[in-house]
């Protein structure tokens, strides 16, 4: 987060005092957010709303006019004095002002890759002692709790199920209750007081995996997490054969839906079970998953994401219940999906913006989601560009002769040196197959050891002699056509009995997937006008973007040639960028606009994008990467 | 409606030109309701909502200041040039404006009693051809039409239902669709343009009878008007018996909510099909009813009702959908429960002061619903009160030895001259039992005859032959015990072979229920200081009410002594307020407002009360109602 230093002249001065702070902040940032932004934070009930007043403060200098919200609550006095609503205070010249009181007792976190979050969740829990009904006092059991809640800076509306509950509660619990308010709706009232309790979940809903966090959002965190497998798997592996399923079965949408609320649901029972957590205690849900997953999750059709233009049906959602959407948890418990960029770009590349703070920041990075589709985002708190990228499925080990998915058995990590090979395999056991980080290791240590060539051909075998030992040489094989293969595993060393081997047609596969995504990053590249140099920092993410190594991925040529520091696997940064969501009203706001700041660039049908393509199949010569190949 | 001759000099002046008509105010109206009220609808699409820009008028003098949304909508110059949103502009001096457009078509209804209501439904229905999507133009399905409905005004969300049904729809028809928006939910999306098709169900859910209305909402005519008995007659006559029969049975509530579910529903498949109306062209409910009813049509507790101090759970709720609430319509269909003044002032009775316009007028009226629970409002638009008197079940014909419900064979008007008795029976047949408004004839007549005292007594048999015919006369029997009784008909003339009487005792009984309501009559009077002559207009409502004879009322003191022509039977009022309230949104605003507008005063240990009660036991002197006894 970079506060200081502005890098335009057309940002503004704002000083906080008494704590002789200043920060400087593009025009029309208010005053309540900027004061956040460096760990000031302004004390608020409502969330920055306008309604609860707290957040006051008294411009001493600058040009604030006073706004509706300050007019319902200053007098004309205290607006001639300069009291205004810091969080509808904009400030659009620079000012000084008196911040009276700070936020009693602010919490944050470091979330996601360096980003300091405050909490701030949008889940809020008010100990009520209410007055009684008299005859005196006939309100009703909801306008007593609405007025009680009014004092504490919350207008609330409440569903007919919670409605439904509400005399029995208040006469049960003799009107000590506490009221659990999310946004502008009260979604429950406990007896007695349990402001200790509050609890929210974060879904990362991939494809292949998904992955639950149960969050404390009284502390921020994580009290339990886990993952398993999406059931849909049966139903396709990837995004295109779930929608062509629900597309060639009657009821498939329907179908599809169930299963993943069934992986849901299991993981839900998991992780309360874990935490000592009730299901009415989780008051608040945000998911993030690539566009077809969100549509299948709600039960909304996809297949106009899968044919061309490729138009989802719903980018945003703000008002379903866990009840309509079918979670196991308090019904009335609200569901938040975070938006997509596109049809192609979903809402597990905006948490990835979330947790990375690509477009909040200054330096222009670069974010990757390695996988069947490889999504590309470039970009800074100036401008950021996006894209998807056809990746196909060799990453994810398919398509390749002895390629698996990266499970017991599978080789992802590879070393060549002179001496011969060394193979990482998951659980220790006899390797049984490649996935797709082995695979990305295999070829770099092949370019490494120059037994493959910049086309991606592996030398003859009479050269390979002259260029390694004969134990590696002779790993360099030949069939009866003439086709090269290089072994990885002999058949008395692997786990199948059969030896594992990456044939020059699986080379083929990788070249054309990271070609894919390599010529997606120089769309992007050139489309900003950066190149490789002014990148600050890559991110490579997704479930596999996480094991990938660094140095593989830039000696292959999937990233731009960047020193290998630069570049860091960020793991689960969907959901990590999820959990942010959850546990930051603000930075949810801020996910809600990514999709109208970042620019989506479609690639199909794009020339440059086909001659970028074309250009990058090549493996980069070593050199040029400042590598020195050391056969 | 009063719109000159102000009674108070606090009022402002605003002038509409270029139709060069005035109106006075009270300070802080809008200009736009200012204009509505008089006749000049001034154009608007988002319901006065201050987003749609259509309503603005230049101020030529006035101190109108801008607003937020003044600001939002115009440009620096414009305001200058004295521009405003007349929706949001609030009239705090004498006003002169120019109004450049009005409604295109404004349509108003005469409603409920001498209303004139303006057509301005929270239903609205805009046909939309949408662009297709592209490559270029990869906006979600929501986007695309959210984008398309906000230069008509509207900012729209959608439950997931709705989203749910998006892709198909918009694809079958080739993007050619009609949106239906109510308040801010895009509640259907329908194909091709289906704007002529517009209709909404207006709901009176009384103890006894539920009375259904299916209008359409673009010419405000009733489709179809249908009634049905509630069917939780079977768990108990009255509001106490089915309160107690919730207490008593374990699934005691579920069960009356499906009840009175059935019986809506039944009415709703009548409705639609003598309307040609399918369920998904039904958008919007509005239901009046006693806070009881309310209750168990949303399935709410209404046990705290019917126990000191009468609390209800909610009085006014806004958020359900037909298919929350289990309404057969359009499962997204917004319904609306006009609000309560108290447990026993219910909704129907604020439906009744729309039906009325008795807190909008000027001129103190008196609103009487006569039924069990005797429900009292006497006001005008500068001040109302309004209360509940425990009438007990004689005007519904129980606790009456003859008594029965207004049904075939009831006398229901009665009519004693000096030659005979003259009976009017409903279906024409022999009489089988007396009925609430014949209850109250055949007290009045029996006073006009002096066969009565004011003290309720019969004169004795002797005194009778000296007073009437001796056919008349001979009708006051005495029992063995010395009790005296009025026989309506003799063996040989009623339908059951029996004679039909009314015994003293039941006239006691009527006694003290027309003594309750006079005295809570008498309650409210005191607390405005108002006396009978002051009083413009008494409207006797309830299904009961609308069959009293307005002269038996006033000789038997159920009403103050005004002169008869004052007096008017409204039929279902609360049914009438029900329908403005869905054929206009600014009328169902009002409704929102009443309860704080209205005072409710409860008389439970009220000693005023039991001194009015016992008062007003007694029957007023004939000479005092300026009416002479005939006999």
């Amino acid at each position: 987060m970079t506060t200081t230093a502005p890098s335009s002249t057309t940002k503004i001065s704002i000083e906080f005092r008494p704590h002789d702070k200043v920060t400087r902040v593009p025009p029309g940032m208010t005053i309540f957010n900027a004061a956040n932004w460096i760990g000031l934070p302004i004390d608020s009930t409502c969330g920055a709303k306008g309604t609860c007043g707290k957040c006051k403060v008294r411009i001493l200098h600058g040009n604030n006019g006073a706004t509706a919200a300050d007019r319902r609550i200053f007098t004309d006095e205290e607006l001639a004095d300069g009291w205004r609503l810091s969080c509808r205070s904009e400030a659009n010249s620079d000012v000084v002002c008196h911040v009276p009181r700070l936020m009693g007792n602010p919490k944050a976190a470091l979330m996601g890759f360096d980003r300091h979050v405050i909490l701030n969740p949008n889940v809020n829990k008010v100990p009520l002692s209410l007055a009684s009904p008299s005859l005196e006092d006939q309100r009703s059991d909801f306008s007593r709790i609405r007025d009680a809640l009014k004092p504490e800076g919350y207008a609330v509306e409440a569903s007919l199920n919670l409605l439904r509950q509400l005399p029995g509660v208040l006469r049960r619990n003799d009107w000590h209750v506490t009221a659990v308010v999310v946004g502008h709706e009260l979604v429950s009232v406990e007896g007695g007081d349990t402001t200790d309790r509050l609890f929210g979940l974060a879904f990362d809903i991939g494809t292949t995996t998904v992955v639950g966090m149960l969050i404390d959002l009284n502390s921020g965190a994580p009290v339990a997490v886990r993952s398993a497998l999406n059931g849909q798997a049966v139903q396709g592996a990837d995004v295109i054969s779930r929608i062509s399923y629900t597309m060639l079965h009657e009821d498939g949408l329907s179908e599809l839906n169930q299963v993943i609320l069934r992986t849901l649901n299991g993981l839900i029972v998991q992780l309360l079970d874990e935490g000592g957590v009730a299901p009415h205690e989780v008051y608040e849900v945000v998911t993030a998953g690539n566009a077809t997953m969100q549509h299948l999750f709600l039960g909304v059709d996809p297949e106009p994401i899968g044919l061309e233009p490729f138009i989802p049906a719903v980018e945003d959602l703000v008002q379903a219940s866990a009840q309509e959407v079918g979670l196991e948890i308090l019904p009335q418990a609200q569901i938040h999906c975070l938006p997509y960029l596109g049809a192609y770009v979903g809402a597990d590349l905006i948490a990835g913006l979330l947790a990375t703070g690509l477009a909040q920041n200054e330096g222009v990075r670069l974010l990757v989601d390695v996988g069947t589709n490889g999504e590309i985002i470039l970009g800074s708190a100036s401008r950021t560009v996006a894209t998807a990228a056809p990746a196909g499925p060799a990453f994810e080990g398919a398509q390749i002769l002895d390629g698996m998915r990266a499970s017991t058995g599978a080789i992802e990590a590879v070393t060549i040196n002179p001496e011969g090979l060394e193979l990482q395999v998951i659980g220790d056991v006899p390797p049984i197959g490649l996935c797709g980080s082995g695979l990305l290791d295999v070829v770099a240590q092949l370019r490494l050891s120059g037994l493959m060539l910049p086309s991606g051909r592996f030398v003859k075998a009479e050269e390979a002699t002259e260029l390694v030992s004969p134990e590696l040489a002779r790993r360099i094989i030949t069939d009866e056509e003439g086709r090269r293969s290089f072994v990885l595993a002999w058949p008395e060393e692997s786990g199948s009995g059969k030896s594992i081997v990456l044939t020059q047609r699986d080379v083929r596969e990788l070249q054309f997937a990271k070609g894919s995504i390599a010529g997606g990053i120089d769309v992007v590249m050139q489309e900003l006008d950066v190149d490789s140099d002014e990148l600050v920092e890559i991110f490579l993410a997704g479930s596999f973007g996480s094991y990938i190594n660094p140095q593989s991925a830039r000696i292959i040529g999937l990233v731009p040639p960047v020193p290998v520091e630069k570049i860091k696997a960020v793991g689960n940064a969907a959901g990590e960028g999820a959990k942010i969501a959850l546990l930051s009203f603000r930075e949810r706001q801020v996910a809600r606009s990514l999709p109208q700041i970042v620019e989506y660039h479609e690639l199909s049908g794009r020339g440059d994008f086909n001659d970028s393509f074309l250009a990058v199949l090549q493996f980069p010569e070593l050199d040029t990467l400042g590598i020195e190949k050391w056969a």
